[in-house]
């Protein structure tokens, strides 16, 4: 994984990509721009959501201890307009015995496609998963996440995402993902976002 | 939730449901029968696989302190071959503020429908989940999870699930799933399965 980031890291150095926020970095999402468009979209549902925003609440996949859970590191290249995400899931991410479970991985899924809306500068939602397991992933493998914005149309973006080996041979999972923006006025600071994230303590 | 619970605990008496071991029940799968099969159609994974079968793996979605992640109970009704289960995500399951990740609801629902799929008696790995997200489910609100059986073709197990408002009028998530059998041949023991589960200490 180290090997991995580094060539990554060297390929930072001409700018054509760039070292995103990761599992261990806490992104300063704008709370309230959120809340506010939750609020106009989902009246209902944002009354219940308003209640919920507990001093417990966190961020879904990061309460496990170092080296049981996800562990990601993500790349972007602009011009390409995709991501590269190398993850090693541990082994608190088990579903069949020594493999990781389908929703560990519908969850990666998830927060790559979901990191490729925020550099797209947009503040999104989930609206369609569409995930193929074809071979089995083992726990502690390290994996290539890659994400590729594909359309936008009107509010929709369209990403298609893939699972390989780091050496592009096994296609582990392939995937197509559907995010709607919540205000297609509205775009997010990326630079900003990027600087105001969180590093590990 | 309480409530729920005992309205289907009353359905259970005169046998046309089922309460399932849940979330807090650890599900005694005979471990030396799935790594067969894992052998045998994933030779290359399994050898991974097998390696990592490490005393610190632990099933995805158990970490959680009481209160603070995946909760739920399951109900089978065997006429109409499908279950409900009565979940409520705890705030450490967070996407956007005060709402369930999509990870989240996508590791619910492959939950759900893989345990349809033990339930049909089937030794089964998820081939494909395909997710409508409809509406944000804030945290800690009770949801009912409808898995339904649609058809078994050769090695292929078809189903459809639904994420409903407990009054059923608000649609919070479509999906399907397929399901694989790893070996047409072999049958699981549910009686035996259910009797061999581990009820919480």
């Amino acid at each position: 994984m180290r090997l991995l980031f580094d060539q990554f890291m060297k390929k930072c150095e001409d700018g054509s990509w760039t070292l995103l926020p990761s599992f261990n970095y806490k992104l300063i999402y704008r709370d309230q721009d959120v809340s506010t468009l939750m609020n106009a979209y989902f009246p209902t549902a944002s009354e219940l959501g308003n209640k919920e925003k507990l001093s417990q609440a966190q961020l879904f996949g990061t309460n496990f201890k170092d080296g049981l859970g996800f562990e990601y590191v993500m790349f972007y290249n602009d011009v390409e307009q995709r991501i590269v995400c190398v993850f090693q899931g541990g082994p608190h991410l088990q579903g069949m015995p020594g493999f990781l479970h389908g929703g560990a991985i519908a969850t990666m899924i998830d927060i790559t496609l979901g990191m490729s809306a925020i550099i797209a500068g947009e503040i999104v939602m989930t609206a369609n998963l569409n995930i193929n397991f074809k071979r089995p992933i083992s726990l502690r493998s390290v994996v290539l996440i890659n994400s590729q914005l594909d359309k936008i149309e009107g509010r929709k973006l369209f990403f298609s995402s893939n699972i390989q080996s780091i050496d592009e041979k096994i296609l582990y999972t392939e995937a197509t993902g559907l995010f709607i923006k919540l205000d297609p006025e509205k775009k997010l600071d990326i630079k900003e976002l990027l600087v105001n994230s969180t590093p590990p303590a």
